[in-house]
């Protein structure tokens, strides 16, 4: 139930954020609902739970009026997540980011339509739609995936408790139930500062991918010292979002979201058939208004190519995605403790002692 | 209420197969539930309703456990089609494709997965997850749209009492509400026998997009004569379905989703902002089998640039797909009637005596 | 050899610019090499020859240190198209846009190099290499293709002769040799006034695509009135270029560019396999420049839902490249003169006087 | 100039084939051909020179005429890769893969038209066209990039000279003046056994990217023992080609294509703005004949989710493509030696002797 770095520190990496969190990024919001109830064997309908909904809120104002410059990046389909394809050619997002368990999509997507509704009730009456966007992983090793127990009190709950403080990690919200390389995860999150202090880059990620075997840390090989756990899990999938305060194009954004993949292989995966790996990225500034009515906008664009001392300006935004990325993975697997699910599943935590003793063995620790 | 071809002739296309629908493709079957209620000023949460669910089903067996090759295609992305992300890197669909109305989606998907789970009670259990494909238009201009009247049972009823015979066409489904170039549209489907008699091409579209002023048919520029009916219609969408027996992979299968475009293009749309454009491409063979557990399998395919007397193989496919999208369009205008919704808001049909005319005097008719 | 409309009135469509031709966006330049040698059989390396280059510059300055945002689309990709793995990753062109015939893409390359350092000596010694953008049709049918008679004279004289005036349509530069629906075809262009006279839309086409039986013209079914000719000739290909002054991204320009489909459909074609078809939109607005050092820049982009009178601002985009595509093809047909190549092989001309005959007879005319 | 293992053990890792290179799939041959000329000061046009050729061929046949089934993937597109968008399309490759410096591109794809007609002197006469398929990393910090310097005669050795054998790595071809994480790299190959002996992976890379600081070896931090040299080095960029033996179908070998990129992210890079990181993967079966007439094939596909004992079937190849990718990187560092080029520009070869006590001193050696 550390945060990674109070265990073992991090070198020659960018500086973080004050909360090295994603919330770091001014006006973004994370809030959670975590649902666990019930122990035993599975009775579908009835539970064990282990089960929840995180919501990331891009700014505090009205999110459909005040859209975001968005850009995703699919890095594995199999997944369920939803409102990419408007994303991608509209190149902004409307709702609050939900994150939930696979079999919930439908109901969290329902819910954020309820949510956006009653903040602009002309939805759908004399303006057009919402384009819910809902990432999920698949939790129920541990939990009761048909009885689908999310419903819209939740998802109403978790963007409403939603703060721009400290970020909850591990088994918490959408992370309750999920996995990381056959440990116990969840929710991890980070945050880098870029371009001389200029911008910042926040990462959150739902974590539930990776086989044991393949797990490095700092580039130490500690997947290697465990069993796979539990031996023949279904693969799992990862929910990645990337909110930086930089003035980017959508275009731009998906350039950021695809390098969370070299973030992902610094931790050792391979990225297996099963995974619905998926990157959402967005920026806190240039919001469109949805009641637009001026032909052209000023508005403030970065120069991706202009000269920094090491690289260019797009490429401190790539370091940032890239380290938050593999602290996040870091995060969820030493926040994250053992949890026990339906017909007694479980899921390990990363013993921090054992987590220690390698990296002090393999020179990560004096 | 007639279908097009009952009013003006086709000439220079391929031949249709026996009932110029989707169905004409062996196994598939299309199901509508239609639901219309009240009348009068819109009341959120009453009514007035004209909405309803199309299910179409690729085979008679269990979706889950034989899986079809696919491929998708996003013209426009402002829509909320779901499932393509996972069709895009498997290649395959899973469930019934279901259309429906905008902020149903979320629920329809849910009904989706009840529908998966009860044909396969593993799933989620022993087995991971099943993808959802929805397709939606939005049809709140006659509609109570954020009433979301949808549930679980319309979406089981479309399914069971899908057929594999005449495809009810118009104001039906996921049509009810729906227009296409501002008349009252709806359902439209078509089929071409290709490849001299060896596979067929059927196609289903859910319209709800176009000026009336751009409206071609034939190549005859109907809509010039017709005023904007409403004048200021939000934008509209199309969910267009492409079936065949030919054994194609999911490359090819986009390849044809591709061409979808160019029917479009025929019927004189440019394609507006707001409209969510989709495609999605699937054979009935080559069945991707759930429980597969050989490394490999004999499977024959098409050789898509083999050349037959006028062009290649893939060639007569994807002239197949443009007249079918094409007579879809027609047919969606000319079975729907005019319907009254919320607030007395009307779509008018298209009015067949002066189709006739017109067509008459740009020589389509003798 | 008389553009479309001096033929045939088109109605209903947006006003064209002055000279109805991709120059009306200011800055925009074509020149064109067309090289025609030697009749009779075909002698590899010798000839007949029936070949040429188009060259289209963005702006009047330094192309390579004034880079303009770019969009580009594959509509089906049977084609050696170089550049745009770097225009979507980047979003911008740094080269002339050149246009040749097939086998002389890498000729036509290294020549665009060539300039590009003659321009900008620091190229590849100080500042890293330059991303030269080429497009093709096959015009074998008529020209010595294997003798790939383009060197890099005709290329720079393409480029230092191009004028911002009335653009040479038909048999000329790249469209020496080429076909449109298998009549003698070549270069198009049109351009529109859009966004009530803020912006201009140009478009410059090289067509070589198309069976006659499938050409439409204005919705007219011309050519079911002629055999093909000839009868098996290979399937050709289209390069589209677009142009605008409005200030758009490079996601935006991408949806201008998926845009040209719906022209392409409105003439006929269902898009062959072996039809190489490529689609480039550029803006002549907020040029990158290469030696940028700033680390964001002001800029003005358009807000592309701002409603018009008649849709979004970037509806009226869409309708100027529909409308610009459909008519490209009219002009290149028109202009275009029969033309006998290697071994007697002839496109012929498109017959005026029946062109007018069928217009009129299906209405167009009076 | 040893190879990585010959210095360092992998633990943990598949077997290799044979040769651990990407000639252990059965048919492929690989080529060089490598310039180097002069000393001292640039003079354009004269050297100094440290470029080549790398040429893969897919089988030993008419490649032209049994085509193979491929798929590709952009990293990132600052790149001048040739052919992706006709293999995106049409699902294969045509001629040999030729790699070589930047600018160069051009006379490259032109000797492969030569290349191909010479093979098929009825390209372009009674048949259509080649897609010649060119990848390039820009070797301009040694060699003189403006002068050109490769022409056909240079190609077609490299594919004349092709062996199915051990395939030369480090300063050759088209490595000869590329870098690596700063240090001199250039050609790095390695294999993999998957799916219990049943098929080869086999991978090729032409290394031209990364800084210095961020080197990882088996997730030791290399780099950080090392200043950055050159200080100012302009991004490089890297080729990536796979191979295999299992009957893959388009859509299959591209998802191969993106798991590249968890191999590149284990060695520590953040994929650089101004890299041109591009994957090309084929496989050896299920060639598709030129001259085919029959309208279907027999073919055998795997089942890419069939199960194994640990993951599926394509999972395996997963696997095989991310240890190939990484030990490739290794291999290309191991084997280059320092090379001085024009201007006495150095890349220094990665000291043996510091990357053995490292990899002591992170316990990587007894």
């Amino acid at each position: 139930m550390s945060r990674f770095r109070e265990l073992i520190p991090i070198k020659n990496h960018l500086p973080t954020g004050q909360l090295n969190a994603i919330t770091d990024v001014t006006g973004v919001q994370v809030g959670h609902t975590t649902i666990i109830r019930g122990d035993g064997a599975l009775t579908v309908g009835e539970g064990p739970i282990r089960t929840g909904v995180t919501a990331i809120l891009p700014h505090t104002g009205n999110i459909f009026r005040e859209k975001v410059p968005a850009g995703v990046y699919t890095i594995n389909g199999f997944g369920k997540a939803t409102g990419f394809e408007q994303i991608r050619h509209l190149g902004v997002i409307e709702t609050p980011i939900c994150l939930t368990n696979t079999l919930n999509v439908g109901k969290v997507w329902d819910a954020l339509v309820t949510y956006s509704i009653r903040e602009n009730p002309d939805i759908a009456i004399h303006t057009g739609t919402v384009n819910p966007v809902v990432g999920e992983c698949n939790d129920n090793f541990l939990s009761d995936g048909q009885g689908r127990h999310i419903d819209a009190s939740h998802v109403l709950s978790a963007i409403e408790t939603a703060l721009a403080t400290i970020v909850e990690e591990g088994c918490v919200g959408a992370g309750t139930g999920t996995t990381c390389y056959g440990f116990k995860g969840g929710i991890g999150t980070a945050s880098r500062v870029v371009v001389d202090g200029a911008y910042m880059v926040g990462v959150l990620m739902q974590t539930n991918f990776g086989r044991t075997s393949e797990l490095q840390m700092l580039g130490v090989p500690i997947g290697q010292y465990f069993a796979d756990n539990p031996p023949h899990k279904p693969d799992g999938s990862v929910m990645i979002i990337i909110a930086t305060d930089a003035p980017l194009t959508s275009r731009q954004l998906e350039r950021m979201a695809k390098r969370a993949a070299f973030g992902l292989g610094r931790t050792g995966t391979v990225c297996h058939n099963g995974s619905g790996d998926f990157v959402i990225a967005f920026s806190t500034k240039n919001r469109r208004l949805h009641d637009e009515t001026d032909i052209v906008s000023d508005v403030q664009l970065i120069n991706e190519e202009a000269p920094l001392t090491n690289g260019t300006v797009i490429d401190a935004l790539f370091r940032g995605v890239v380290e938050c990325v593999e602290e996040c993975v870091y995060n969820a697997l030493t926040t994250a403790t053992t949890t026990i699910g339906r017909d007694g599943n479980t899921y390990y935590a990363l013993p921090h002692d054992k987590l220690v003793e390698l990296m002090r063995y393999y020179r990560r620790l004096d």
